[in-house]
Protein backbone atom coordinates (compact mmCIF):
# COMPACT_ATOMS: atom_id res chain seq x y z
CA UNK A 1 0.00 0.00 0.00
CA UNK A 2 3.07 2.24 -0.35
CA UNK A 3 4.08 4.92 -2.66
CA UNK A 4 6.34 3.92 -5.24
CA UNK A 5 7.02 7.47 -5.98
CA UNK A 6 6.52 10.27 -4.35
CA UNK A 7 5.32 13.84 -4.96
CA UNK A 8 8.63 15.00 -6.35
CA UNK A 9 9.46 11.61 -8.04
CA UNK A 10 5.99 11.44 -9.29
CA UNK A 11 6.44 14.94 -10.85
CA UNK A 12 9.56 14.81 -12.16
CA UNK A 13 8.41 11.17 -14.19
CA UNK A 14 5.43 12.81 -15.42
CA UNK A 15 7.18 16.11 -16.87
CA UNK A 16 9.88 12.73 -18.56
CA UNK A 17 7.32 10.99 -19.90
CA UNK A 18 4.39 13.89 -21.11
CA UNK A 19 6.48 16.97 -21.20
CA UNK A 20 3.37 18.56 -21.90
CA UNK A 21 1.80 18.78 -18.43
CA UNK A 22 4.92 20.78 -17.19
CA UNK A 23 2.44 23.89 -18.36
CA UNK A 24 -0.67 22.32 -17.47
CA UNK A 25 -0.48 20.49 -14.60
CA UNK A 26 1.40 20.87 -10.98
CA UNK A 27 0.44 18.01 -8.36
CA UNK A 28 -0.72 19.55 -5.16
CA UNK A 29 -0.43 16.98 -2.37
CA UNK A 30 -0.37 12.95 -3.19
CA UNK A 31 -1.48 10.44 -0.23
CA UNK A 32 -1.17 6.59 -0.96
CA UNK A 33 -4.65 6.50 -2.18
CA UNK A 34 -5.45 9.95 -3.14
CA UNK A 35 -3.67 13.03 -5.40
CA UNK A 36 -5.04 16.94 -5.94
CA UNK A 37 -3.96 18.17 -9.44
CA UNK A 38 -4.08 21.72 -10.51
CA UNK A 39 -5.15 22.96 -13.89
CA UNK A 40 -2.80 25.59 -14.77
CA UNK A 41 -5.47 27.58 -16.20
CA UNK A 42 -4.45 29.53 -19.34
CA UNK A 43 -6.34 30.84 -22.80
CA UNK A 44 -5.94 27.60 -24.80
CA UNK A 45 -7.69 26.13 -21.68
CA UNK A 46 -11.01 28.55 -22.29
CA UNK A 47 -13.96 28.64 -24.17
CA UNK A 48 -15.85 31.71 -25.20
CA UNK A 49 -17.47 32.79 -22.28
CA UNK A 50 -14.90 32.52 -20.27
CA UNK A 51 -15.31 28.82 -19.34
CA UNK A 52 -12.99 25.91 -19.39
CA UNK A 53 -13.11 23.79 -22.27
CA UNK A 54 -14.82 20.09 -22.13
CA UNK A 55 -10.88 18.47 -23.95
CA UNK A 56 -8.93 20.74 -20.61
CA UNK A 57 -10.85 19.30 -17.86
CA UNK A 58 -10.86 15.77 -19.53
CA UNK A 59 -7.43 16.07 -19.40
CA UNK A 60 -7.26 17.09 -16.14
CA UNK A 61 -9.32 13.96 -15.13
CA UNK A 62 -7.30 11.85 -17.15
CA UNK A 63 -4.02 13.48 -16.06
CA UNK A 64 -4.83 13.02 -12.26
CA UNK A 65 -5.74 9.04 -12.64
CA UNK A 66 -2.67 8.20 -14.44
CA UNK A 67 -0.71 10.27 -12.09
CA UNK A 68 -2.30 8.63 -9.01
CA UNK A 69 -1.69 5.33 -10.68
CA UNK A 70 2.27 5.81 -11.55
CA UNK A 71 2.82 6.76 -7.60
CA UNK A 72 1.83 3.39 -6.96
CA UNK A 73 3.19 1.05 -9.41
CA UNK A 74 5.58 3.01 -10.34
CA UNK A 75 7.95 4.13 -13.79
CA UNK A 76 5.09 2.42 -16.00
CA UNK A 77 5.03 4.76 -18.32
CA UNK A 78 2.49 2.81 -20.73
CA UNK A 79 -0.28 2.97 -18.44
CA UNK A 80 -3.30 3.38 -20.90
CA UNK A 81 -7.06 4.60 -20.11
CA UNK A 82 -9.76 2.40 -20.92
CA UNK A 83 -12.87 4.15 -20.13
CA UNK A 84 -14.10 7.43 -18.88
CA UNK A 85 -17.26 8.52 -17.85
CA UNK A 86 -17.87 12.29 -16.83
CA UNK A 87 -20.82 14.44 -15.66
CA UNK A 88 -20.67 18.28 -16.28
CA UNK A 89 -22.44 19.69 -13.70
CA UNK A 90 -21.73 23.75 -13.58
CA UNK A 91 -20.20 26.22 -15.26
CA UNK A 92 -16.44 26.73 -14.17
CA UNK A 93 -15.33 29.87 -13.29
CA UNK A 94 -13.03 30.56 -15.87
CA UNK A 95 -11.39 33.28 -14.20
CA UNK A 96 -10.47 30.74 -11.34
CA UNK A 97 -8.00 27.98 -11.32
CA UNK A 98 -9.22 24.17 -11.67
CA UNK A 99 -8.50 21.62 -8.83
CA UNK A 100 -9.11 18.06 -9.14
CA UNK A 101 -9.11 15.91 -6.59
CA UNK A 102 -8.75 12.27 -6.97
CA UNK A 103 -9.38 8.93 -5.43
CA UNK A 104 -7.68 5.31 -6.24
CA UNK A 105 -10.69 3.01 -5.79
CA UNK A 106 -9.23 -0.02 -7.03
CA UNK A 107 -5.49 -0.58 -7.87
CA UNK A 108 -6.09 -4.77 -9.76
CA UNK A 109 -2.99 -6.52 -11.07
CA UNK A 110 -3.93 -5.74 -14.73
CA UNK A 111 -6.87 -2.57 -13.89
CA UNK A 112 -7.32 0.68 -12.01
CA UNK A 113 -9.95 3.20 -11.33
CA UNK A 114 -9.85 6.23 -9.82
CA UNK A 115 -12.72 8.88 -9.57
CA UNK A 116 -11.99 12.65 -9.70
CA UNK A 117 -14.13 15.34 -8.58
CA UNK A 118 -13.09 19.06 -10.14
CA UNK A 119 -13.77 22.76 -8.61
CA UNK A 120 -12.98 25.56 -9.58
CA UNK A 121 -10.79 26.73 -7.13
CA UNK A 122 -12.40 28.34 -3.68
CA UNK A 123 -15.71 26.95 -4.64
CA UNK A 124 -17.56 23.90 -2.82
CA UNK A 125 -19.80 22.91 -5.78
CA UNK A 126 -18.38 20.40 -7.65
CA UNK A 127 -17.92 21.34 -11.32
CA UNK A 128 -17.63 18.29 -13.23
CA UNK A 129 -16.98 14.35 -11.85
CA UNK A 130 -15.26 11.96 -13.76
CA UNK A 131 -14.41 8.07 -13.18
CA UNK A 132 -11.44 6.75 -15.23
CA UNK A 133 -9.92 2.94 -15.51
CA UNK A 134 -6.18 2.64 -16.40
CA UNK A 135 -4.94 -1.10 -17.93
CA UNK A 136 -1.74 -1.40 -16.64
CA UNK A 137 0.94 -3.55 -18.43
CA UNK A 138 2.06 -6.96 -17.59
CA UNK A 139 5.74 -5.92 -15.73
CA UNK A 140 8.60 -6.65 -18.46
CA UNK A 141 5.97 -6.18 -21.51
CA UNK A 142 6.44 -3.43 -23.61
CA UNK A 143 3.14 -2.28 -23.85
CA UNK A 144 -0.78 -2.36 -22.43
CA UNK A 145 -2.21 -5.16 -24.40
CA UNK A 146 -6.14 -4.91 -23.30
CA UNK B 1 -31.02 23.10 0.75
CA UNK B 2 -33.69 21.71 3.15
CA UNK B 3 -34.91 18.37 2.89
CA UNK B 4 -38.82 18.32 1.48
CA UNK B 5 -39.18 14.79 3.21
CA UNK B 6 -37.52 13.78 6.71
CA UNK B 7 -36.41 9.71 6.71
CA UNK B 8 -39.66 8.44 7.75
CA UNK B 9 -41.69 10.61 5.22
CA UNK B 10 -39.05 9.30 2.62
CA UNK B 11 -39.60 5.65 3.33
CA UNK B 12 -43.24 5.74 3.60
CA UNK B 13 -43.41 7.78 -0.06
CA UNK B 14 -40.96 5.42 -1.61
CA UNK B 15 -43.21 2.49 -0.33
CA UNK B 16 -46.41 4.23 -2.01
CA UNK B 17 -45.05 4.56 -5.24
CA UNK B 18 -42.54 2.07 -5.76
CA UNK B 19 -44.04 -0.83 -3.48
CA UNK B 20 -40.99 -3.13 -4.48
CA UNK B 21 -38.59 -1.33 -1.95
CA UNK B 22 -40.39 -2.44 0.45
CA UNK B 23 -38.46 -5.65 0.87
CA UNK B 24 -35.51 -5.10 -0.96
CA UNK B 25 -33.79 -1.31 0.23
CA UNK B 26 -34.01 0.11 3.47
CA UNK B 27 -32.69 3.86 4.36
CA UNK B 28 -30.52 4.19 6.84
CA UNK B 29 -29.44 7.17 7.21
CA UNK B 30 -30.53 11.08 5.73
CA UNK B 31 -28.98 14.35 5.25
CA UNK B 32 -29.22 17.67 2.83
CA UNK B 33 -27.24 16.01 0.39
CA UNK B 34 -26.72 12.03 1.29
CA UNK B 35 -28.46 8.90 1.90
CA UNK B 36 -27.19 5.25 3.07
CA UNK B 37 -29.17 2.82 1.46
CA UNK B 38 -29.42 -0.42 2.67
CA UNK B 39 -29.83 -3.86 -0.20
CA UNK B 40 -31.85 -6.67 2.03
CA UNK B 41 -30.02 -9.04 0.16
CA UNK B 42 -32.08 -12.37 -0.22
CA UNK B 43 -32.14 -15.17 -2.40
CA UNK B 44 -33.56 -13.62 -5.15
CA UNK B 45 -29.92 -10.82 -5.04
CA UNK B 46 -27.51 -13.51 -5.30
CA UNK B 47 -25.61 -15.53 -7.90
CA UNK B 48 -23.78 -18.76 -8.03
CA UNK B 49 -21.34 -18.37 -5.85
CA UNK B 50 -22.86 -16.31 -3.39
CA UNK B 51 -21.96 -13.19 -5.22
CA UNK B 52 -24.69 -10.36 -5.72
CA UNK B 53 -25.80 -9.66 -9.06
CA UNK B 54 -25.63 -6.47 -11.41
CA UNK B 55 -29.16 -5.90 -11.87
CA UNK B 56 -29.26 -5.67 -7.68
CA UNK B 57 -26.21 -3.28 -7.35
CA UNK B 58 -27.61 -0.95 -10.53
CA UNK B 59 -30.88 -1.26 -8.69
CA UNK B 60 -29.61 -0.33 -5.43
CA UNK B 61 -27.71 2.19 -6.97
CA UNK B 62 -30.50 4.00 -8.85
CA UNK B 63 -32.83 3.82 -5.46
CA UNK B 64 -30.03 5.96 -3.62
CA UNK B 65 -30.54 8.39 -6.22
CA UNK B 66 -33.88 8.46 -6.73
CA UNK B 67 -34.66 8.60 -2.74
CA UNK B 68 -32.36 11.50 -2.28
CA UNK B 69 -33.90 13.26 -4.83
CA UNK B 70 -37.33 13.19 -3.82
CA UNK B 71 -36.18 14.14 -0.16
CA UNK B 72 -35.19 17.33 -1.55
CA UNK B 73 -37.62 17.79 -4.19
CA UNK B 74 -40.64 15.85 -2.68
CA UNK B 75 -43.59 14.06 -3.87
CA UNK B 76 -42.36 14.03 -7.37
CA UNK B 77 -42.51 9.81 -8.15
CA UNK B 78 -42.14 10.89 -11.77
CA UNK B 79 -38.37 11.64 -12.07
CA UNK B 80 -36.43 9.33 -14.73
CA UNK B 81 -33.11 7.85 -15.04
CA UNK B 82 -31.66 9.41 -18.21
CA UNK B 83 -28.18 8.08 -17.50
CA UNK B 84 -26.00 5.97 -15.30
CA UNK B 85 -22.35 4.50 -15.47
CA UNK B 86 -21.39 2.04 -13.18
CA UNK B 87 -17.56 0.64 -12.28
CA UNK B 88 -17.66 -2.70 -10.58
CA UNK B 89 -14.58 -3.07 -8.81
CA UNK B 90 -14.43 -5.85 -6.44
CA UNK B 91 -16.41 -9.45 -5.85
CA UNK B 92 -18.91 -8.84 -3.06
CA UNK B 93 -19.70 -10.47 0.03
CA UNK B 94 -22.68 -12.57 -0.85
CA UNK B 95 -22.92 -13.02 3.18
CA UNK B 96 -22.99 -9.45 3.96
CA UNK B 97 -25.59 -6.80 3.10
CA UNK B 98 -24.49 -4.14 0.84
CA UNK B 99 -24.54 -0.40 1.48
CA UNK B 100 -24.34 2.03 -0.88
CA UNK B 101 -23.67 5.65 0.20
CA UNK B 102 -25.24 8.54 -2.08
CA UNK B 103 -24.09 11.96 -2.49
CA UNK B 104 -26.21 14.27 -4.31
CA UNK B 105 -23.74 16.69 -6.84
CA UNK B 106 -26.12 18.57 -8.26
CA UNK B 107 -29.91 19.70 -8.01
CA UNK B 108 -30.78 21.74 -10.83
CA UNK B 109 -34.15 22.79 -12.22
CA UNK B 110 -34.20 19.80 -14.08
CA UNK B 111 -31.51 17.64 -13.80
CA UNK B 112 -30.11 15.63 -10.80
CA UNK B 113 -26.86 13.97 -10.45
CA UNK B 114 -25.93 11.78 -7.32
CA UNK B 115 -23.17 9.52 -6.67
CA UNK B 116 -23.06 6.05 -5.21
CA UNK B 117 -20.41 4.04 -3.36
CA UNK B 118 -21.35 0.53 -2.53
CA UNK B 119 -19.82 -1.53 0.04
CA UNK B 120 -20.54 -5.16 1.80
CA UNK B 121 -20.85 -4.43 4.78
CA UNK B 122 -17.95 -4.22 7.37
CA UNK B 123 -15.56 -3.79 4.51
CA UNK B 124 -14.45 -0.42 3.86
CA UNK B 125 -13.30 -1.66 0.37
CA UNK B 126 -15.86 -0.43 -2.31
CA UNK B 127 -17.39 -3.17 -4.53
CA UNK B 128 -19.00 -0.84 -7.38
CA UNK B 129 -19.44 2.56 -7.82
CA UNK B 130 -22.27 4.72 -9.96
CA UNK B 131 -23.59 8.24 -10.83
CA UNK B 132 -26.92 8.38 -12.07
CA UNK B 133 -28.72 11.41 -13.48
CA UNK B 134 -32.64 12.40 -13.08
CA UNK B 135 -34.40 13.97 -15.13
CA UNK B 136 -36.59 16.06 -12.91
CA UNK B 137 -40.40 17.08 -14.52
CA UNK B 138 -41.15 20.54 -14.22
CA UNK B 139 -43.65 21.72 -11.47
CA UNK B 140 -47.21 20.64 -12.80
CA UNK B 141 -46.61 18.44 -15.64
CA UNK B 142 -47.69 14.95 -15.84
CA UNK B 143 -44.42 12.98 -16.69
CA UNK B 144 -40.74 14.06 -17.39
CA UNK B 145 -40.49 14.54 -21.21
CA UNK B 146 -36.63 15.15 -21.45
CA UNK C 1 -12.62 -14.69 -36.28
CA UNK C 2 -14.68 -18.19 -35.61
CA UNK C 3 -17.62 -18.12 -33.15
CA UNK C 4 -16.75 -21.24 -30.78
CA UNK C 5 -20.16 -21.59 -29.86
CA UNK C 6 -23.35 -21.38 -31.57
CA UNK C 7 -26.74 -20.12 -31.43
CA UNK C 8 -27.72 -23.94 -29.97
CA UNK C 9 -24.92 -23.98 -27.95
CA UNK C 10 -24.31 -20.84 -26.53
CA UNK C 11 -28.33 -21.10 -25.56
CA UNK C 12 -27.59 -24.24 -23.69
CA UNK C 13 -24.30 -23.12 -21.92
CA UNK C 14 -26.05 -19.86 -20.64
CA UNK C 15 -28.76 -21.83 -19.22
CA UNK C 16 -26.33 -24.25 -17.31
CA UNK C 17 -24.05 -21.45 -15.68
CA UNK C 18 -26.74 -18.83 -15.11
CA UNK C 19 -30.46 -20.58 -14.74
CA UNK C 20 -32.53 -17.71 -14.37
CA UNK C 21 -31.68 -17.14 -18.25
CA UNK C 22 -34.05 -19.70 -19.06
CA UNK C 23 -37.33 -17.60 -18.16
CA UNK C 24 -35.87 -14.10 -18.69
CA UNK C 25 -33.91 -14.64 -22.03
CA UNK C 26 -33.92 -16.18 -25.28
CA UNK C 27 -31.25 -15.58 -27.99
CA UNK C 28 -32.44 -14.64 -31.33
CA UNK C 29 -29.84 -14.42 -33.64
CA UNK C 30 -25.77 -14.90 -33.39
CA UNK C 31 -23.16 -14.12 -35.82
CA UNK C 32 -19.27 -13.57 -35.12
CA UNK C 33 -19.75 -9.64 -34.11
CA UNK C 34 -23.70 -9.48 -32.74
CA UNK C 35 -26.78 -10.83 -30.94
CA UNK C 36 -29.68 -10.12 -30.60
CA UNK C 37 -31.27 -10.70 -27.60
CA UNK C 38 -35.07 -11.24 -26.73
CA UNK C 39 -36.50 -10.11 -22.76
CA UNK C 40 -39.35 -12.39 -22.10
CA UNK C 41 -41.11 -9.89 -20.34
CA UNK C 42 -42.99 -10.97 -17.39
CA UNK C 43 -44.75 -9.02 -14.78
CA UNK C 44 -41.41 -9.17 -12.42
CA UNK C 45 -39.72 -6.77 -14.91
CA UNK C 46 -42.28 -4.11 -14.94
CA UNK C 47 -42.74 -0.84 -13.10
CA UNK C 48 -46.02 0.84 -12.07
CA UNK C 49 -47.61 2.33 -15.13
CA UNK C 50 -46.46 -1.04 -17.09
CA UNK C 51 -43.08 0.43 -18.38
CA UNK C 52 -40.25 -1.41 -17.79
CA UNK C 53 -37.73 -1.29 -14.88
CA UNK C 54 -34.33 0.20 -15.40
CA UNK C 55 -32.84 -3.22 -13.69
CA UNK C 56 -34.40 -5.46 -15.82
CA UNK C 57 -33.01 -3.29 -19.16
CA UNK C 58 -29.68 -3.52 -17.14
CA UNK C 59 -29.74 -7.30 -17.46
CA UNK C 60 -30.75 -6.87 -20.60
CA UNK C 61 -27.78 -5.28 -21.71
CA UNK C 62 -25.39 -7.49 -19.27
CA UNK C 63 -26.65 -11.06 -20.60
CA UNK C 64 -26.23 -9.99 -24.16
CA UNK C 65 -22.45 -8.77 -23.86
CA UNK C 66 -21.80 -11.59 -21.52
CA UNK C 67 -23.80 -14.08 -24.50
CA UNK C 68 -21.31 -12.35 -27.23
CA UNK C 69 -18.33 -12.71 -25.28
CA UNK C 70 -18.93 -16.67 -24.65
CA UNK C 71 -19.95 -17.17 -27.97
CA UNK C 72 -16.29 -15.94 -29.26
CA UNK C 73 -14.14 -17.49 -26.41
CA UNK C 74 -16.05 -20.10 -25.56
CA UNK C 75 -17.26 -21.91 -21.86
CA UNK C 76 -15.54 -19.21 -19.84
CA UNK C 77 -18.47 -18.79 -17.11
CA UNK C 78 -16.28 -16.01 -14.81
CA UNK C 79 -15.81 -12.99 -17.57
CA UNK C 80 -16.94 -10.63 -14.75
CA UNK C 81 -18.77 -7.09 -16.09
CA UNK C 82 -16.36 -4.26 -14.82
CA UNK C 83 -17.59 -1.49 -16.06
CA UNK C 84 -21.01 -0.59 -17.98
CA UNK C 85 -22.78 3.05 -19.33
CA UNK C 86 -26.34 3.33 -20.16
CA UNK C 87 -28.40 6.41 -21.43
CA UNK C 88 -32.11 5.93 -21.11
CA UNK C 89 -33.57 7.49 -23.93
CA UNK C 90 -37.58 7.08 -23.82
CA UNK C 91 -40.44 5.24 -22.12
CA UNK C 92 -40.87 1.37 -23.39
CA UNK C 93 -43.52 0.33 -24.04
CA UNK C 94 -44.62 -2.62 -21.37
CA UNK C 95 -46.77 -4.11 -23.49
CA UNK C 96 -44.05 -5.32 -25.56
CA UNK C 97 -41.05 -7.14 -25.73
CA UNK C 98 -37.77 -5.53 -25.59
CA UNK C 99 -34.86 -6.54 -28.15
CA UNK C 100 -31.41 -6.10 -27.96
CA UNK C 101 -29.00 -5.78 -30.59
CA UNK C 102 -25.43 -6.02 -29.16
CA UNK C 103 -22.18 -5.55 -31.45
CA UNK C 104 -18.94 -6.50 -30.27
CA UNK C 105 -16.31 -3.78 -30.92
CA UNK C 106 -13.54 -5.59 -28.85
CA UNK C 107 -12.61 -8.43 -27.96
CA UNK C 108 -9.02 -8.55 -26.60
CA UNK C 109 -7.08 -10.72 -24.41
CA UNK C 110 -8.26 -10.07 -21.14
CA UNK C 111 -11.12 -6.89 -22.09
CA UNK C 112 -13.74 -7.37 -24.11
CA UNK C 113 -16.27 -4.53 -25.73
CA UNK C 114 -20.01 -4.46 -26.22
CA UNK C 115 -22.71 -1.62 -27.15
CA UNK C 116 -26.51 -2.36 -27.16
CA UNK C 117 -29.14 -0.64 -28.46
CA UNK C 118 -32.96 -1.80 -27.26
CA UNK C 119 -36.25 -1.17 -28.27
CA UNK C 120 -39.88 -2.03 -27.70
CA UNK C 121 -40.56 -4.48 -31.04
CA UNK C 122 -41.72 -3.33 -33.72
CA UNK C 123 -40.66 0.39 -33.30
CA UNK C 124 -37.35 1.35 -34.58
CA UNK C 125 -36.58 4.09 -31.86
CA UNK C 126 -33.99 3.11 -29.22
CA UNK C 127 -35.26 2.84 -25.77
CA UNK C 128 -32.07 2.31 -23.98
CA UNK C 129 -28.64 1.65 -25.32
CA UNK C 130 -25.25 0.76 -23.36
CA UNK C 131 -21.80 -0.66 -23.38
CA UNK C 132 -20.39 -2.65 -20.97
CA UNK C 133 -16.57 -3.91 -20.78
CA UNK C 134 -16.00 -7.47 -19.43
CA UNK C 135 -12.80 -8.95 -18.01
CA UNK C 136 -11.97 -12.15 -19.24
CA UNK C 137 -10.28 -14.37 -16.93
CA UNK C 138 -6.58 -15.47 -18.05
CA UNK C 139 -7.10 -19.45 -20.04
CA UNK C 140 -6.71 -22.02 -16.88
CA UNK C 141 -7.23 -19.73 -14.35
CA UNK C 142 -9.77 -19.88 -11.72
CA UNK C 143 -11.13 -16.55 -12.17
CA UNK C 144 -10.75 -13.64 -13.68
CA UNK C 145 -8.48 -11.42 -10.78
CA UNK C 146 -8.75 -7.66 -12.53
CA UNK D 1 -37.22 15.78 -38.78
CA UNK D 2 -35.69 17.88 -41.23
CA UNK D 3 -32.45 19.81 -40.89
CA UNK D 4 -32.42 23.31 -39.79
CA UNK D 5 -28.92 23.92 -40.90
CA UNK D 6 -27.15 22.52 -44.17
CA UNK D 7 -23.82 20.96 -44.05
CA UNK D 8 -22.57 24.63 -45.52
CA UNK D 9 -24.45 26.45 -43.16
CA UNK D 10 -23.97 24.69 -40.31
CA UNK D 11 -19.79 24.64 -40.77
CA UNK D 12 -19.84 28.35 -41.27
CA UNK D 13 -21.87 28.51 -37.69
CA UNK D 14 -19.42 26.70 -36.53
CA UNK D 15 -16.59 28.08 -37.26
CA UNK D 16 -18.70 31.53 -36.43
CA UNK D 17 -19.24 30.62 -32.36
CA UNK D 18 -16.40 28.23 -31.95
CA UNK D 19 -13.13 29.31 -33.90
CA UNK D 20 -10.86 26.99 -32.75
CA UNK D 21 -12.91 24.27 -34.98
CA UNK D 22 -11.68 25.98 -38.20
CA UNK D 23 -8.27 24.60 -37.89
CA UNK D 24 -8.97 21.02 -35.83
CA UNK D 25 -12.26 19.23 -37.19
CA UNK D 26 -14.48 19.05 -40.87
CA UNK D 27 -17.85 17.97 -41.48
CA UNK D 28 -17.41 15.50 -43.77
CA UNK D 29 -21.28 14.40 -44.48
CA UNK D 30 -24.47 15.07 -42.99
CA UNK D 31 -27.83 13.93 -42.90
CA UNK D 32 -30.92 13.91 -40.52
CA UNK D 33 -29.67 11.67 -38.42
CA UNK D 34 -26.23 11.16 -38.91
CA UNK D 35 -22.74 13.18 -39.50
CA UNK D 36 -19.34 12.41 -40.23
CA UNK D 37 -16.84 14.39 -38.70
CA UNK D 38 -12.78 14.54 -39.71
CA UNK D 39 -10.22 15.46 -36.66
CA UNK D 40 -7.23 17.41 -38.87
CA UNK D 41 -4.47 15.55 -36.88
CA UNK D 42 -1.84 18.00 -36.31
CA UNK D 43 1.27 17.44 -34.08
CA UNK D 44 -0.73 19.05 -31.70
CA UNK D 45 -2.77 16.17 -31.26
CA UNK D 46 -0.16 13.99 -30.56
CA UNK D 47 1.37 11.70 -27.69
CA UNK D 48 4.26 10.34 -27.95
CA UNK D 49 4.63 7.57 -29.78
CA UNK D 50 2.56 9.36 -32.53
CA UNK D 51 -0.98 8.50 -31.23
CA UNK D 52 -3.63 10.31 -30.45
CA UNK D 53 -4.15 12.40 -27.44
CA UNK D 54 -7.36 11.07 -25.16
CA UNK D 55 -8.32 15.05 -24.87
CA UNK D 56 -8.42 15.12 -29.11
CA UNK D 57 -10.47 12.18 -29.11
CA UNK D 58 -12.90 13.57 -26.60
CA UNK D 59 -12.73 16.87 -28.36
CA UNK D 60 -13.80 15.05 -31.28
CA UNK D 61 -16.87 12.96 -30.20
CA UNK D 62 -17.69 16.50 -28.22
CA UNK D 63 -17.77 18.56 -31.10
CA UNK D 64 -19.55 16.01 -33.76
CA UNK D 65 -22.79 15.50 -31.50
CA UNK D 66 -22.62 19.14 -31.01
CA UNK D 67 -22.51 19.70 -34.94
CA UNK D 68 -25.38 17.04 -35.16
CA UNK D 69 -27.61 19.10 -32.37
CA UNK D 70 -27.30 22.48 -34.05
CA UNK D 71 -28.38 20.96 -37.36
CA UNK D 72 -31.18 20.07 -36.41
CA UNK D 73 -32.27 22.89 -33.58
CA UNK D 74 -30.78 25.80 -35.37
CA UNK D 75 -28.37 28.13 -34.35
CA UNK D 76 -28.16 27.72 -30.39
CA UNK D 77 -24.78 28.15 -29.64
CA UNK D 78 -25.69 27.48 -25.77
CA UNK D 79 -26.36 24.03 -25.34
CA UNK D 80 -24.01 22.56 -23.30
CA UNK D 81 -22.46 18.73 -22.56
CA UNK D 82 -24.05 17.20 -19.65
CA UNK D 83 -22.31 13.42 -19.76
CA UNK D 84 -20.05 11.64 -21.82
CA UNK D 85 -18.97 8.18 -21.52
CA UNK D 86 -15.96 6.71 -23.80
CA UNK D 87 -14.66 3.53 -24.19
CA UNK D 88 -10.51 3.43 -25.65
CA UNK D 89 -10.41 0.21 -27.23
CA UNK D 90 -7.56 0.66 -29.65
CA UNK D 91 -4.20 2.25 -29.86
CA UNK D 92 -4.80 4.80 -32.95
CA UNK D 93 -2.85 5.42 -35.75
CA UNK D 94 -1.04 8.55 -35.50
CA UNK D 95 0.14 8.87 -39.62
CA UNK D 96 -3.74 8.38 -40.04
CA UNK D 97 -6.59 11.07 -39.81
CA UNK D 98 -9.48 10.29 -37.54
CA UNK D 99 -13.11 9.92 -38.66
CA UNK D 100 -16.11 10.23 -36.06
CA UNK D 101 -19.55 8.61 -37.10
CA UNK D 102 -21.88 10.06 -35.15
CA UNK D 103 -25.40 9.12 -35.12
CA UNK D 104 -28.17 11.07 -33.09
CA UNK D 105 -30.07 8.85 -31.01
CA UNK D 106 -32.69 11.18 -29.55
CA UNK D 107 -33.69 14.75 -29.57
CA UNK D 108 -36.09 16.00 -26.88
CA UNK D 109 -37.14 19.32 -25.87
CA UNK D 110 -34.49 19.36 -23.24
CA UNK D 111 -32.24 16.59 -23.75
CA UNK D 112 -30.39 15.17 -26.67
CA UNK D 113 -28.16 11.82 -27.01
CA UNK D 114 -25.74 11.19 -29.72
CA UNK D 115 -23.40 8.41 -29.64
CA UNK D 116 -20.00 8.28 -31.82
CA UNK D 117 -17.82 5.68 -33.23
CA UNK D 118 -13.63 6.61 -34.35
CA UNK D 119 -11.95 5.46 -37.04
CA UNK D 120 -8.30 5.39 -37.75
CA UNK D 121 -9.15 6.45 -41.49
CA UNK D 122 -8.66 3.54 -44.00
CA UNK D 123 -9.74 1.25 -40.95
CA UNK D 124 -12.85 -0.63 -40.15
CA UNK D 125 -11.88 -1.22 -36.85
CA UNK D 126 -13.35 1.25 -33.96
CA UNK D 127 -10.50 3.06 -31.70
CA UNK D 128 -12.66 4.32 -29.26
CA UNK D 129 -16.39 4.90 -29.08
CA UNK D 130 -18.54 7.56 -27.04
CA UNK D 131 -21.99 9.07 -26.18
CA UNK D 132 -22.71 12.36 -25.18
CA UNK D 133 -25.73 13.85 -23.90
CA UNK D 134 -26.69 17.42 -24.17
CA UNK D 135 -28.59 20.07 -22.56
CA UNK D 136 -30.91 22.57 -24.90
CA UNK D 137 -31.66 25.53 -23.71
CA UNK D 138 -35.16 26.82 -23.75
CA UNK D 139 -36.26 28.77 -26.94
CA UNK D 140 -35.54 32.55 -25.40
CA UNK D 141 -33.62 31.75 -22.45
CA UNK D 142 -30.34 32.85 -22.44
CA UNK D 143 -28.46 29.92 -21.42
CA UNK D 144 -28.88 25.95 -20.79
CA UNK D 145 -30.07 26.43 -16.85
CA UNK D 146 -29.24 22.46 -16.46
Amino acid sequence: MALALNKEELSQYLVEVFPQVRDDFAIEALTEDSVIMRLLTAERHLRPGGTISGPSMFALADVSVYAMVLARVGRQALAVTTNCSMDFIRKPDGDAQMIAECRLLKLGRTLAVGDVLMFSEGSGKPVARATLTYSIPPAGSAAASF
